[in-house]
């Protein structure tokens, strides 16, 4: 699982900051999460192929989480895109990107299908044999969701050298390896723990902003490996975090605390901070793994 | 007059190239012409600042000449802005801009005020005491103009020594440099001509982007001091003209030169030319005075 930060700074983009963007790449998939203005530019900053992409996911419709769509869906037609292209987020995106682009007498020739969200609840909205995406709803100025990426349990570790000593047929390996019991040569039945190692731990991560602190979304992502929570501000500004519907880094490192995820990285900072060591600081009193997401940082997760 | 080139190439953003936009201050107005994606961060860049635009013109709809509003809009709401915001551009620009922020439930805190143009002769859009704009209909996919900027004739610049000499009431000075003849102390009507200098001539520019080859300008911007023309191409992708309606550097520069102008300057390129060479020496074979624009170029004229 690799997460590339295209843009972590709130409002508007700036010189040398990025509003909301970033790649999940896990399980084969490269999902695009949040699309400020300008997100086409650092992809190809950060050499991510644009044809890779084939989901994005929105979490609201405030412009520096998605007035960069309308451009990068230009650029896939430019590109001569075919593939699918998937796009998950509030009711209302999809009349205004089409707008944007209908006025200009562009259409797609590729499919582009919009995945409208209007749920109050979390609810799967991806799903395959090796992943699953959840919505997070979180508590904004408007409606907004988080998404929880998670991995599914995979395969058993086939133990090799078990399976021969036990006396089993190859044929049966496939059976083993879905956690299955089998009859070896003898007619006897051996138990599926003797013959496989436990899998790799399924990896997942959690993806929440914008959203001002919100105890209900532990529940969804309890446990998770890695969680993403905005901290817009820090406790010198907590006053304004109900106005705005943001959350201040100690809020984050709460949320990561009482939802024991593995590891918190920060995001989404006002740009009136100087340093973003404040942020650090403030949230590893409170939760030790605390890293900061940079615009063109890429964690290997 | 002074000219701030915030982007200059076609198609899609990219790292080191963006797309059009550009800064026009002409008699106190600052006039934003088209606003691709990334234009609000060209403008930090160059340190224009946000609060002395007051007019914008939109060429066309093609996203690269316009998908930078709803940011622009945005960041102008955040800086507290209360002034009106014009925007002149084909019509469809209201819809699909509001529409963009409406989603958002972000409305603005200043009138903004959209003048769509539909008409297919050159109009008047704008006037004021020093000014005026009138539309220049091009010919490309969809409905698209550009804008000719005309400073007008000024006032006659007084020559004191001369009004002394014929002993001028200086209670008559105001009436001289309106270009009347004004009687002396003695009775005698003097000559307008004898009290005053030329004033400078009027300044104007030409913004021709995007364009097919399209000689039906030329009256509309004959003898224009600057004339910006698109020369997406050379001479080696003129087959491409038609069907995109864009044009080559010789192109631009006949239409240069048939119209009398006194300066052109190139852009909106296609980024598949690794030089901007080529298309200055293509355009100076027809046109002497010429001129390429760059990412980040003034042009002090």
């Amino acid at each position: 699982m690799k997460l590339s930060i295209l843009g972590c700074y709130s409002a508007t983009p700036r010189a040398l900051t990025n509003p909301t963007a970033q790649v999940l790449e896990i399980k084969g998939h490269v999902f695009l999460i949040d699309c400020g203005e300008g997100t086409q530019v650092q992809l190809r900053k950060q050499q991510i192929k644009f044809a890779r992409i084939k989901h994005v996911f929105i979490s609201h419709l405030h412009g520096d989480h998605f007035f960069g769509l309308p451009g990068l869906i230009s650029t896939f037609m430019l590109l001569g895109r075919e593939a699918e292209l998937h796009i998950y987020g509030p009711k209302g995106i999809k009349k205004a990107v089409t707008t944007m682009l209908k006025v200009g007498n562009a259409w797609t020739n590729f499919p582009l299908i919009f995945h409208e969200l209007t749920a109050k609840e979390s609810e799967i909205i991806f799903e395959d044999e090796k992943i699953s995406v959840k919505t997070i709803p979180l508590i904004h100025r408007i409606y907004t969701n988080g998404f929880l990426f998670s991995e599914k349990e995979g395969e058993r570790k086939l133990n090799i050298g078990a399976a021969e000593d036990y006396g089993i047929d190859v044929s049966y390996y496939r059976n083993i390896k879905q956690g299955k019991d089998v009859m070896n040569e003898e007619g006897k039945l051996i138990a599926n723990h003797l013959l496989t190692f436990d899998p790799p731990a399924p990896k997942s991560y959690a993806f929440c902003s914008d959203t001002a602190f919100n105890q209900e979304i532990i529940p969804i992502i309890k446990n998770a490996g890695v969680l993403y929570h905005e901290s817009t501000f820090t406790k010198a500004h907590e006053h304004l975090t109900k106005p705005t519907g943001h959350s201040t880094a100690a809020e984050a490192a709460t949320i990561a605390r009482e939802a024991n995820v593995g590891m918190l990285i920060l995001g989404h900072y006002s740009t009136r901070y100087k340093s973003l060591e404040v942020f650090k600081n403030e949230a590893k009193s409170i939760f030790k793994n605390v890293h900061l997401a940079e615009d063109g940082k890429v964690f290997e997760l």
